[in-house]
């Protein structure tokens, strides 16, 4: 399949997950798993779904403006780097946003995240 | 040594040299190496230097904002994501951008990027 059909119905997956049933992304992460988000560290899916969970927002909605990925060496893993836009319930302006995934090869033909770095794009 | 201080001195020094002596960036390449600059794809550590020597500006300088780091896998590599902005000469305004590198580590002890991502944040 092209990789980047992967990586884009991958990103879309995500975000969907993310805006309707935020607690289903531990099912996108591992143990090994680290998530930066704004900086702060956090590692393991249990710990990774926590943290997002504990987002000082509920209801949003992410709007995926580009998607670039790249193969990633010889054990099949990709890289993908995402820039968007996140639309906070009550707030008037979306926060732009960039992210990067490198996402891991599962034995059942997925893919898990393996790193997840978050950064709101301040102007 | 500790991966973000690693991470820190390999933007510092890959922006500084392309702020400085951009042909010199080939040397943190290598054959398998791919650059996505704004959406094109270029493979190749020639390749991605005489990409980055074609851009539409010559001088330029960076400013870091952000740099975040993780381990990435076994193979010992890294993942970098850095914010920052981009003053071109003649420019009133800096562009802000975002970036990430795959870092890999060689032989010698140092790294090189196996995978680099770039994209201007529009406003």
């Amino acid at each position: 399949m092209d990789p980047d059909a992967v990586a884009k119905a991958f990103v879309e997956h995500y975000y969907r997950t993310f805006d309707s049933n935020r607690a289903g992304l531990a099912n996108l992460y591992q143990d090994g798993s680290m998530l930066t988000f704004e900086g702060a560290k956090t590692q393991g899916a249990q710990a990774i779904a926590a943290k997002l969970a504990s987002l000082p927002f509920q209801q949003c909605m992410h709007n995926i403006s580009t998607v670039d990925c790249q193969p990633s060496g010889p054990a099949g893993g990709m890289v993908v780097f995402v820039s968007g836009s996140l639309q906070l319930a009550g707030e008037q302006h979306p926060l732009k946003f960039s992210q990067m995934f490198h996402l891991m090869p599962t034995p059942q033909g997925s893919f898990y995240v393996l790193n997840d770095i978050f950064r709101l794009n301040y102007a």
